[in-house]
């Protein structure tokens, strides 16, 4: 044992409930036919040791303040965490963990976020939990510079620590190395990642494709990196707690960088012939190497989810240290709440996630323009004027902050003071994120960001690498985060970049995803409104789709334009005409001012087309359906859309009449007025469309 | 110099070709006003000194099969290929440099594949370079293999180098991590990486958010690593080009490992005031930074596009020493071909990327099975039937072959033989690939394998986490690469794993994407065909999904069921009606037997219901009319549309008057028939739906 570190308990009783944790693991598996045992069972003394040792959490309370938190990033093996949640005495009982994997129960395939008490985030697609983990470690250093920066380190009741345990495939995809990469840029102490190297995954031997040093390649990350080896090198296997202890408390005790445990395990461990399998990873056991593991455990084979009363109580016994720890830890809040009245209720704000009355007073209003500016330009101005109101709104980019606009004046970078460059000043608490060029890390560091509690993150790069995150988007969708998503450079107007740059099915492939909103503003004024509205929403992604390119700033409430206040409706009528329309013209973002030039050549030829400014589908079907029959009368069936991207999907908004101007290929290497007119997306081509349509 | 590697020749005439090389880059982003001129300045020597001295290559033949293959990663770096593209001698002039980044011009901002001769993959979304060059280092070993597998190392006129350059943006994203990775177990040692460490990227220095040992980290995926600093520890700037080529004569005597090559540099050097600058990364350096950096190299100030006519002629030499390396090589490849003429017409057929007459003639049919097969297996079943006729076809899987049934019966395995594992064997010209828990790395790896020429590759995942590897997918799209997708556990289908693992948008969001064919096989015989037409294809991607549950077998021929072949055709009338239908059904996948029962029971009501099969829109639409609306007849508006996914995007197929059974929402952890039962996908929905649209 390392010299200083606190000593470990491990009694019998212990080991017999490690065993009891293994058993139930198999039984679960086995009755419902399906899942994975393996690493439930050879991981049993190491989520043990957390729950019951480590970790300060309280069974009665999942959603305690002064918790640390725990992401189990290998999610298929979500019996590691039931079980742990069973016997430390949460809201889990024997008859859930008999539910596993069926309809209703609280015990599903992979742990889901909102769903089983105790549970912090959803995880199963591999990687994504690593880096979830990292965000709720940088979330805890910005909630505490918020709350109580000048407490000593380890004082506050805002300290707190997080945990995580990954398996050989969350290290092998790509979205774990950038969160890792980066958390070692940000020296995260609060941070301890737990390896399950069992060196098997579904193909079996991880030799055929995970030869590398792993431990090397955490220490060149800038990790604090331990190996414990319970193989003892292959020589005989022996779970060594006591050493697994010592190496916790060793990470503890470091606190500028993060730190990575690599276990050295036998998956399925002691089941005699599962044991160190392929088949154990993601099947049940069967009925005879469950009887033989309970015999070789001193069990009776004959029963199924044994759980002694004496083990039972020993575990729930969690519940009485944490009464204890909540007792320090409410003085120390309580003192705390004392000294500091306006943070106090700033965390209670933020708890709430209200806004604060009179937040978006002075957000910018822009007078008529017919050059404009660009909607991330306007974005860059929501930033700078928001985020002194709110504090809890941070964000940053994935290297083209310049480009997206995501810097708000003034504010300081999230990043240790010694990696301050010229462009950026460092502060431990700083508000500005620096991905580096890691999207997919961005999206799932955000994600974990939510999931710690008390603030909005905000993360940019072009809309077209919104492809690179996209399993991280669909995870915020999934479990209702509110994080939003600052897509710039959104069409072909891009430009010169060319295809690989240009998005053009986006749009489309985003409203795909249910729980996902996208918005993409027509000018300066519906982007500040597309902010204010999402701001308000707490239970969703936003995904702002905005333009590199100047858009024309309409004169809102004059010249028969609408006020851009109705953004928040989703569509509305930009333009109308006199009387019935004889046809709608639909369009988003940086074509609705296509769509105005095409109703005034319209108008010309005698043709009354009314616009509607539609800068989301998804805000749009959520009103009520007098509003959208005023919008869209379904007795107009003369319609046409204009949006630079694929088609698909438009057939909705128009109807088998409408017709669609868009984009059905990849874009090219010019400027983007040439793109516009060689591609065919402009006023002429919606003019003919509207006449077709007619 | 290390001793025994060949000598550099570098002259002054070298010296300023490399400065005509900096200047043109300037003078080239300058032209246009947008663009990035940095790092092709400050890479000027070391891409100078790979076409000119180090990589064999033809620039009179951008196709010569002994070629050595490049790939620059950091694409938006397009002038440092397209520069010394014109200096070699390349089908690139003068006035295609002048002509950057504008409509038409050979010269994207992105280097582009089948556009520019000379460029082989299409770059620009960062990190995809690196995984592509290891593709195209794993398709060289297999090419080998297929041709020349006894010829001793280098030896062979098959054999050559792959060569990449990245960027710092390459090296934070993580499907270069991921790639670089399984280079290492794979031993790859024809593979050279050259990272420019310029420690400057949009947000300007690095040092904000990419803090780790690059090099420690390569070593521990298993690289051989070098490190080359023009910086010298940034006591002054000296471009050591002999230390670059010793470096790279160093990294081709290591033969049995991947080489990478760290070289430090300062960004546009020697500009005085953009050097080392985040400016300089992404914008035009200005006239006066222009004129200063070309007096301070000794070029005449008032002029652009300097080319000294003795520097082409140097550089152009490169097409001398090509002829007689090609003398060499034509010698060695006659030898080979009089040795070897099953294989010579073996290498005739793969490059004209023809198959085989009568391939196809014992592919499985299934008879009619109410119980059925699920088509994932019947994906196997094609597999193990077609690989014996097809040696181009290989593939594998992101660690789920027992799932996705990729693994053809009795093949070996592409791996070092050292790597074997009890249920894989190792060869080093094996088929069956592992590309371990790494989706994002296959997509892009399979991209390099099909862009080095003669094979044709698939990679399974599940479906859902077809998201990991998107942003490739969207590039062999757009690079009109015959990659095939084999994603199984394609629905709810999926069952116990719940909404992490459930597919809910994915059909719809790769239909969005331009130039991917998307195929949702009904049945057995449908997969087969299903198969058989994606062989026929060889200029785009196509994407199986595929089910996890048994599927039923249809009597062919029989009781009104239409032959499986007429699969080819994207739709059609799997059971008609006698006289026109009053309703017309469709279905894609697992949910056509739906329509079919649902057929059933509107029959039982009198009611005369047609259904269509239809597993691919994408093939459906290259139909002509006459076929279209003989399936889909324009005047029957009563359409019902069945598939458990969400509905957008069919709208399109069922119209105005249409139904369409759908899922709008995230799965849940159930069995399967659990799950369609009470999310609704069932034939009494699709009855319902079908009244309602009559």
């Amino acid at each position: 044992m390392t010299s200083g570190t606190p000593a470990l308990e491990w009694t019998d009783l212990d080991k017999k409930a490690v065993d009891t944790v293994r058993l139930l693991a198999a039984d679960a598996v086995q009755k419902v036919g399906n899942g994975h045992p393996g690493t439930a069972m050879s991981l049993a003394p190491a989520a043990y040791l957390l729950y019951q040792k480590v970790m300060r959490h309280d069974p009665t309370d999942p959603h305690w303040a002064g918790r640390d938190r725990f992401v189990l990033s290998c999610g298929h093996s979500s019996l590691t965490q039931y079980i742990q949640l069973y016997l430390a005495g949460y809201s889990m009982t024997l008859d859930d963990l008999k539910s596993l994997r069926t309809w209703g129960s609280q015990t599903p395939g992979h742990p889901e976020y909102n769903h089983t008490p105790g549970v912090e985030v959803t995880t199963g697609p591999l990687g994504q939990g690593v880096a979830n983990a990292v965000g709720f470690a940088m979330a805890a250093r910005r909630e505490r510079g918020l709350l109580d920066p000048d407490a000593a380190p380890g004082e506050s009741p805002f300290d707190h620590h997080v945990y995580a345990i990954c398996s050989d495939g969350d290290l092998e995809e790509g979205v774990s190395a950038e969160a890792s990469s980066l958390a070692g840029t940000q020296q995260l102490g609060n941070l301890t990642l737990l390896w399950d190297d069992n060196r098997i995954s579904i193909e079996d031997d991880t030799n055929i494709a995970f030869t590398e040093d792993v431990a090397a390649r955490y220490e060149a990350y800038g990790w604090h990196v331990q190996t414990v080896d319970w193989t003892n090198g292959g020589t005989g296997y022996e779970e060594d707690v006591q050493a697994l202890w010592d190496a916790y408390q060793a990470a503890e005790a470091v606190t500028d960088r993060p730190s990575f445990i690599q276990l050295r395990t036998i998956i399925a461990w002691p089941a005699p012939s599962a044991q160190g399998t392929g088949g154990s990873h993601g099947s049940a056991l069967g009925d005879d190497e469950i009887r033989a593991t309970k015999e070789l455990l001193g069990f009776d084979p004959d029963q199924t989810f044994i759980v002694d009363d004496e083990v039972i109580a020993h575990t729930q016994s969690v519940r009485d240290r944490a009464a204890e720890q909540r007792k320090t830890w409410q003085e120390s809040l309580d003192a705390w709440t004392s000294a500091n009245p306006e943070r106090a209720a700033l965390l209670e704000r933020l708890k709430k996630r209200e806004l604060p009355d009179g937040w978006d007073a002075d957000l910018p209003v822009y007078e008529a323009d017919a050059k404009g500016v660009a909607t991330r330009v306007a974005s860059g101005d929501f930033l700078s004027a928001a985020v002194a109101g709110l504090p809890e709104l941070w964000g940053g980019s994935a290297d083209l902050a310049g480009s997206n606009n995501t810097t708000p004046k003034g504010e300081p970078s999230f990043l240790p003071p010694e990696r301050s460059s010229e462009k950026f000043q460092g502060d431990w608490y700083g508000r500005v994120l620096h991905f580096g060029i890691r999207e997919h890390a961005m999206g799932a560091i955000m994600n974990g960001i939510v999931q710690h509690g008390l603030t909005r993150p905000y993360g940019g790069t072009f809309l077209v690498f919104s492809d690179y995150m996209r399993p991280a988007v669909r995870l915020a969708a999934l479990q209702e985060l509110p994080v939003t998503y600052v897509w710039t450079h959104d069409s072909i107007g891009l430009g010169e970049d060319g295809p690989t740059h240009q998005p053009i099915e986006h749009l489309a492939a985003l409203r795909a995803i249910p729980g996902l909103d996208v918005i993409r503003p027509a000018d300066a004024n519906e982007t500040i409104e597309a902010w204010r509205t999402i701001m308000g929403n707490t239970d969703r992604p936003s995904a702002l789709a905005l333009s590199r390119q100047n858009l024309p700033t309409f004169p809102r409430g004059t010249d028969g334009y609408a006020e851009a206040s109705l953004t928040a409706r989703g569509a509305y009528i930009l333009l109308d005409t006199e009387g019935d329309p004889d046809v709608i013209l639909f369009g988003t973002g940086s074509e609705v001012q296509i769509a105005v030039k095409a109703r005034e050549l319209l108008a010309a030829e005698g043709i009354a087309a009314r616009v509607v400014s539609m800068p989301s589908r998804e805000w749009f079907e959520q009103q009520d359906e007098s509003y959208r029959n005023q919008v869209v009368p379904p007795t107009s069936r003369a319609r046409v859309s204009v949006e630079a991207g694929v088609a698909f999907g438009w057939r909705d908004v128009v109807g088998d009449a409408g017709r669609i101007v868009s984009l059905e290929h990849y874009g090219a290497s010019a400027d983007y007025t040439t793109l516009y007119n060689a591609f065919g997306i402009t006023a002429e081509a919606v003019v003919a469309a509207a006449k077709d349509s007619i």
